[in-house]
């Protein structure tokens, strides 16, 4: 079932003006991680990371640097969203810079969404610009924040408020990593997987049905999916680099996620980011329904499937409670943008079939999480 | 001889992508902000100075930009170089963020090249960009740093080593605002002035030679100086916009003018940028003169005319003293690539007539600049 080691699959970026990249995907590569981050031609790669990532793999990861002749060197910070901060940027550009990063060399982001997130920041603004390369270790990561090219801190003012577009030139999903990431985090990155289906891929939601199982034991099921997901993104991307439009659809079930996660105080010992979109995604399929949208089965199919792998699908579901109707919906409209008391959602009109959904009405909203609350 | 104040010079700045930006000079354009900020089409045009600039010119930008129904607001940071840091960068975009900036609104960068570089990096990353409009208000503001897009902070490591490229969607030079800026500071921009003369334009030299007191004076000079400064830095950028070769042009002077701004220790009570420049700019001719490169001669009419606008030309003129020639070398060697004992240089044949200049043994180097301490 685990595929020969040498293997792996390809998932290319065709960005235009010289940033188009590759995605490798597969088991054992951070040991083969030197040739090819030394064909992007460098003289130092040096490693960003948090400090879990770097007791597990960045021995490892750095030896493979340094044998295909890259000088290297490891920047590590706390593990935790707490790092997104401007404090942490600070100390990563100053360890960059004390590791005597130049225009022409590389960072490396190995780890989860933070240090992704962090790291390629960083390289988006050291020297007004260097490339950087992913090696992203959660499964969130894997399919999501590694893709895509937004980088980024938090403000006290909200999330990822400070940031850049800038694409990796290249990423190497080492599927294997995923082995030691703990269940309740492989669940939440599983999360972002079957968004995609939902998105408008319902072929991919059956198949996540029928082979979840295979993505969290580590099996070739793991590569395809992450692949699959990859691809999509990518796609999206492409098409909308700067989310003007089709890009949003990604956020399906992350205005409710996020404002659960707001609520919750980003305590990710009560939620994390998955956790937010798992229940999120549950209540933008009820909400679609409630709206004549979308059949009440497929709402219900898509509830059952992410409750199937431990995922909370539930208002109730949140440890400590999430406060008010009232209070989530004062959250979602710190979050989109709010036109005389109208949000926009991304809705579904099925598994597969979601859509851009402007000019909802606020006082719907309300009465549909107050019903939401009740059913607990 | 002061024109009229509804009248303006502009300089197009002609880049691709829907980047394309003018550059408006003239006395009492501030009054008239309003107007051209709203044509940029936004609800909020918020303000990043100094507290010096907020004092002689917050208050009438502000209302210009309310009169054309822009919600405004100010943000302020002490005044001088030492805000270029991250601490500073960290506060004026919680300050962009406390005044509600979204992504479809404008900051406006009012101040000398401190200002525009902290607030033109704030813009740059703030919401992974937002548009921003520079009022530049010192003379070397308005000649350089206003132009081209360079955006950044500093490092304890270094200058600039912090930042993004980020074109400006409008520059509004007024130039009656450098009626108010001290005479050193004045005079600190001039250099600018007239290394553009130098890089590439003996005529524009001469012209500076005949006409530089109306630049100080405030007269139609001045404006016509600043709108050929930029007409020439924009060309440069346009066809170069990454400094991969001929912007680098425009450091003529500055390598041996940053150096003495380290060895100085950034104290701008010793020395200012441009009176770096200065004497950087009377190096290069004399240092290319004794390589014979560019007659002596030259080299005497760059220092004759930096003197007597009352600016600095030798080493021995740094208060305090500048080091030795072995620390000199060893600042600039921190500043440009060296390649096995080489330094790039910017050197001239003569007046107009600068080149890059790679491979410039540090041997020689040592040798001119022990000879320049013994001359004093
Ligand atoms: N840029 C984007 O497009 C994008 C998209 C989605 C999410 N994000 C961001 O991603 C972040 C969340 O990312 P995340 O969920 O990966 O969290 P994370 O980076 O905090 O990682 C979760 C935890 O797993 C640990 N870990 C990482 N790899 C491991 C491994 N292989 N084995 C054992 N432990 C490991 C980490 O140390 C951390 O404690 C958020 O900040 C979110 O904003 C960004
Ligand atoms: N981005 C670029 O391309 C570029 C190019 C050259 C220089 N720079 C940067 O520019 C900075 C230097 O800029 P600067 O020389 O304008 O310094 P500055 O911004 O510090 O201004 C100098 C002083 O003049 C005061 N001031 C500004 N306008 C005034 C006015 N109209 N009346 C009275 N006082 C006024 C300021 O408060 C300050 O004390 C440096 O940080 C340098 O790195 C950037």
């Amino acid at each position: 079932m685990i595929r020969h080691s040498m293997s792996h699959l390809t998932v290319h970026v065709p960005l235009d003006q010289g940033r188009a990249y590759d995605i490798l995907i597969g088991r054992g590569l951070i040991d083969r991680a030197g040739a090819r981050v030394a064909a992007l031609g460098a003289r130092a790669a040096v490693i960003v990371t948090d400090e879990t990532v770097a007791g597990l793999y960045g021995a490892r990861l750095r030896e493979a640097l340094e044998a295909a002749g890259l000088r290297s060197g490891v920047v590590a910070v706390a593990p935790g969203e707490a790092s997104k901060s401007y404090a942490t940027y600070a100390a990563v550009c100053d360890g960059l810079l004390a590791h005597k990063v130049e225009r022409g060399d590389l960072v490396v982001a190995a780890g989860g969404g933070v240090v992704g997130d962090l790291a390629g920041f960083a390289a988006a603004t050291l020297r007004r610009g260097v490339r950087f390369v992913q090696v992203p270790t959660t499964l969130l990561a894997q399919v999501d924040s590694s893709v895509g090219g937004k980088t980024g801190i938090n403000s006290p003012h909200g999330k990822n408020l400070i940031g850049a577009f800038h694409q990796p030139r290249l990423v190497l999903a080492d599927t294997s990593t995923l082995d030691t990431l703990s269940a309740r985090e492989m669940r939440a990155g599983y999360a972002e997987v079957a968004k995609y289906g939902l998105i408008d891929d319902a072929g991919f939601f059956d198949w996540c049905e029928a082979n979840w199982r295979g993505i969290f034991d580590g099996g070739a099921a793991r590569d395809d999916a992450v692949a699959a997901c990859c691809r999509a993104k990518a796609g999206v991307v492409v098409r909308d680099e700067r989310e003007d439009g089709e890009r949003a659809l990604l956020n399906l079930g992350h205005t409710f996620g996020h404002a659960l996660e707001r609520l919750t105080a980003y305590d990710s010992a009560r939620l994390v980011h998955g956790e937010g979109v798992a229940i999120g995604l549950a209540l933008a399929f009820r909400f679609s329904a409630r709206l004549g949208l979308c059949a009440g089965q497929d709402a219900g199919r898509v509830a059952n499937h992410l409750a199937m792998v431990g995922l909370p699908t539930t208002l109730q579901a949140v440890p400590g409670g999430c406060g008010s109707a009232e209070a989530l919906l004062e959250a979602m409209s710190q979050d989109k943008k709010v036109k005389d008391g109208a949000l926009t959602f991304i809705l579904a009109r099925g598994i597969g079939q979601s859509f851009i959904a402007p000019g909802i009405d606020g006082a719907e909203v309300r009465a549909f999480l107050e019903d939401e609350l009740r059913a607990g």
